[in-house]
């Protein structure tokens, strides 16, 4: 399998953790490739037709799309169950999860276009604004949830959303008042999953 | 249950859509509202910490979002396997088919908030083309996909997304040089679930 690969977007490394936490890491190979919305990537493109990473080449035929269906394929292959619970409240609670963070990551990647990749006088502190309150809403209603109850995809995309939050906007201070999700991301980056996959700027 | 909705949203009709499909449409109370990223909805909020639409309350403690989440839950709620395939190739392409539809209203309804929302002086017609080649790449690799073979989450998705072109970008004219995917959306658009849900203007 070919995984179009960059090592800042979160939603990518959310796959590689998947990956690394089925045992099915050495069967992807990584395509690395640079994009933002407004330098498309033709050959991702013709893959995946949103024109967005992470995109997941099964063969010359089959390309899966977006982070959750790739995810969910990897843990259907290892036998499923493993980070998608099959049925009932675990897997409501997972999937619902992995919705909040990435929210927390589609505004925190909006907020990095409007700051890095838009012309500067073209900029809205309002928009970027609006991204932070759904970002600290989440954060705070994350706080709330009993995180260590399970370990799988909602997990594995929070560690993310957080890691990613630490890597492009430093300056918001996450941890700050929010003492248990603080701990639980402290704990989780533990992981070999997550050491083996961190973010970097490209 | 009780579902946040506001009649142009095609996040939303994809949720009442599934609902109708299933049976489950009158098991659902609907609570109008109005909301842009910039004038948020508190009460909505409080239950989605996203702040997006659609958010289905199950109960006081409960609510689910985002849409794959909240349709595949009435799916399991109504039997489960019936617009969400179970597994195998017929699931990773529904979820796949589902992925880009839901592709395209993210990159039209961003599209939306750049022309109606944002100031005008701050508008950047770079990113409005950039939404624009994702939509359009998408509805080229619509037209290639065996749409007639299925009808499921992936179905509804692409009809919800095709309908709100119409609704707020009818100028583009989606229909041109893409027959197959026209045919089968005329032919879609009669099914009862999406003549009761139709797209409004609020």
């Amino acid at each position: 399998m070919q995984l179009y690969f960059n090592p800042a977007s979160p939603f990518v490394r959310k796959v590689r953790v998947t990956a690394h936490e089925l045992g099915l890491s050495e069967r992807i190979e990584l395509i690395g490739i640079m994009l933002t919305p407004v330098s498309p990537h033709d050959a991702l493109r013709s893959r995946n037709p949103i024109g967005k990473i992470p995109a997941l080449v099964l063969d010359e035929e089959t390309v899966l799309y977006d982070s959750p269906v790739i995810c969910e394929y990897l843990d259907a292959l290892a036998g499923g169950g493993r980070m998608f619970p099959a049925a009932g409240v675990a897997r409501w609670t997972a999937l619902r999860r992995q919705a909040i963070a990435d929210g927390i990551m589609d505004a925190a990647v909006l907020t990095r276009y409007e700051e890095a990749v838009r012309p500067k006088e073209l900029r809205w502190q309002d928009w970027v604004d609006a991204q932070f309150l759904k970002i600290r809403t989440a954060l705070d209603s994350l706080e709330r949830e009993n995180l260590a109850d399970a370990f799988d995809i909602g997990s594995i995309s929070i560690a993310c959303a957080l890691s990613y939050l630490d890597l492009r906007f430093a300056s918001e201070g996450w941890r700050t008042s929010r003492p248990r999700l603080t701990e639980w991301a402290a704990a989780t980056a533990q992981r070999p999953s997550l050491t083996a996959t961190a973010l970097a700027v490209p």
